[in-house]
């Protein structure tokens, strides 16, 4: 996608092969900077203070970030210290984990004079793969809008998302807002409810400013005023994203979907969830049982953004002293969800829809995305 | 209340009867600020500008707005423009409403020599009956919480409210903070999640501020945060408030109500809202009717708190240009409520459970609080 008019991934190398370099997605919307990682430790760092985020970029960025290992040191022991800091960095994000698999899987069996050179080579793979599902998500999502706009000829289809499941959360198109940007390319009216989404605001900073960019019709609103406009007819479907999906279907994402999802069912407004296979954890057997990470209570306290001089600054938003907590996900039940869009299609969120698309999935094989 | 351990209320008349003085609480809880109402505008800007906010201390607010109205000119002409400039302030609590309506019948009648005395007379009485009816809440209220607390013997009853229905939002007391206020002083350990209820953050100013002030446990969460709580089973009862109870028993509160309650209904938890008779809208079939009043984008767009060197700022959180909408209300449906709790004790949210309290309106009489 496009900042400024000039196409832009989240991450890339550079035409000679290093630093990797990401976009210092803390510094949207007031200032487009780039990072450049060169090192894992750089890599970690990015990940746990949160410069690049979302399920598919955390995953690419752990698998740089074993490359950028292995640049320095090929060993055994380097490898495996490499894969155990990444994991450590966001315990809920099942694509950490599936990313840092697939390189120990590819990086193991090499010789170590072969590793950085197929680290390399792999994680470019992880990133362009997670470009084809993304692009494969809005073409099954882009089937729902054009449903919903067949009712209501001449008037937007209104798309209510959570925080930020957009190019910025992977590595272009996004997932919950492939099937957007791809029916605002096709001339289908849409218009999305942005949810703010408190406390670290990617909605308000990042999937605004995205679809600012894109010049699709957008509304920024606060998470609290979701069920509202359910309520008055004014939202025609959600979809979010999910940083990992139970095997029964339950879905882990930013902490606030479980609302819109209960606000969603009871106004019976259908409410998707968009993933490629890397986010399904078939290892788990339930919502319940995934890790919620809990950030800092310094997020709940204290908002980012700019002040009337165009400088950043941070406010302290209530009293000294004030105790604060900060669960940074939580689990939408499947029962709410009308259905998972993934890279294959749509299906139920049951372990029969999941397997339905995934059949390699029932001999408890390895999935092949 | 206390504030730095001394008394205060909202609002009070100096010792002389001259000017009506109010907590600015657009400055809390960064400063205690007091502010002079010395004019009908000054009240009507308070009450606009959200100086003053919480249903029941606005129709205060109000009604010392037209004592005020009539110490300057008590003639008819003037206590018509007084009351309809005031109502027009904020169109959903219907406290305002109920106020102004109490002041006409009282001054209508009387020559106009004898208005403005009458009015503050008044004002003051329907002050004095809030504070009553709010300890009279905290008593029906204080049951429920003795209920829960015998259940849990030794651990704190976890209570979640939403926006600010403290002492803050009324004379004294508070409406959903009263059960709470009066538990902590009968030594019954409490816990209070409060949610920062954006785009004002009453909770994060106002309520974290006022349980701080009281030495009552609590934790700040984001409005994002709450259902995860239910379903980990760490919330036993939400209270909230209103500003409009329509006589079917669906309740208008502060945006964001409704995606609380809904998650209350999903997990069980009661869901109680805490009003005064002040707040029933008797000629309101249904709660669809009221109007929800929409503020400015602004209060989305920008977020106002203090820097590090303790200066008051205001902090853009969107690109320039980002459209928003700022419902500042939504209507939770009867059905989700468990209980209103009255001056008069707990009932259902039914017409039935209404009219069992409130017999004097079965004949369509005037209710007598």
């Amino acid at each position: 996608m496009n900042i400024n008019g000039k196409p832009m991934r989240t991450i890339w190398v550079k035409p000679d092969g290093f630093p990797v370099e990401i976009i210092d997605q803390t510094a949207l919307p007031h200032a487009v900077k780039t990072v450049a990682l060169k090192t894992c430790d750089d890599a970690a760092y990015a990940i746990q203070a949160m410069l690049v985020r979302g399920a598919p970029l955390i995953g690419v960025t752990a698998a740089y970030g074993v490359a950028l290992a292995m640049r320095d040191d090929p060993g055994d022991a380097n490898l495996d210290a490499a894969i155990t800091d990444l994991a450590a960095q966001r315990p809920t994000a099942v694509n950490l984990r599936w990313a840092l698999d697939e390189m120990r899987a590819v990086l193991a069996p090499l010789p170590e004079a072969d590793r950085a050179r197929a680290a390399f080579k792999h994680a470019a793979k992880l990133a362009t793969d997670d470009v084809e599902m993304c692009r494969k998500i809005g073409v099954h999502g882009l089937a729902l809008i054009r449903d919903i706009a067949a009712k209501k000829p001449g008037k937007p289809v209104n798309i209510l998302t959570h925080c930020n499941a957009g190019w910025l959360a992977c590595i272009d198109w996004g997932t919950a807002t492939s099937p957007i940007y791809q029916a605002h390319a096709a001339g289908i009216p849409v218009h999305v409810w942005v949810d703010e989404t408190r406390p670290r605001n990617q909605g308000a900073s990042l999937t605004a400013f995205e679809l600012q960019q894109a010049g699709v019709p957008h509304t920024l609103i606060t998470d609290n005023a979701g069920g509202h406009y359910m309520q008055r007819g004014e939202v025609d479907l959600c979809i979010v994203g999910t940083d990992r999906v139970a095997a029964n279907g339950d879905a882990a994402n930013k902490i606030g979907t479980y609302l819109k999802a209960l606000a969603a069912h009871d106004n019976k407004v259908p409410f998707y969830v968009a993933l490629p296979s890397s986010t399904i954890d078939w290892s788990m057997a339930k919502g319940s049982d995934i890790p919620i990470e809990e950030r800092s209570p310094d997020e709940v306290l204290n908002i980012t953004g700019r002040l009337a001089d165009g400088k950043i600054a941070s406010v302290a938003i209530a009293a000294a002293g004030t105790p604060a907590r900060n669960p940074a996900f939580d689990v939408t039940p499947a029962r709410l969800i009308t259905g998972l869009i993934t890279e294959r299609g749509v299906t139920t969120a049951t372990p029969e829809g999941l397997l339905s698309l995934y059949p390699e999935r029932r001999s408890g094989g390895l999935a092949v995305a």
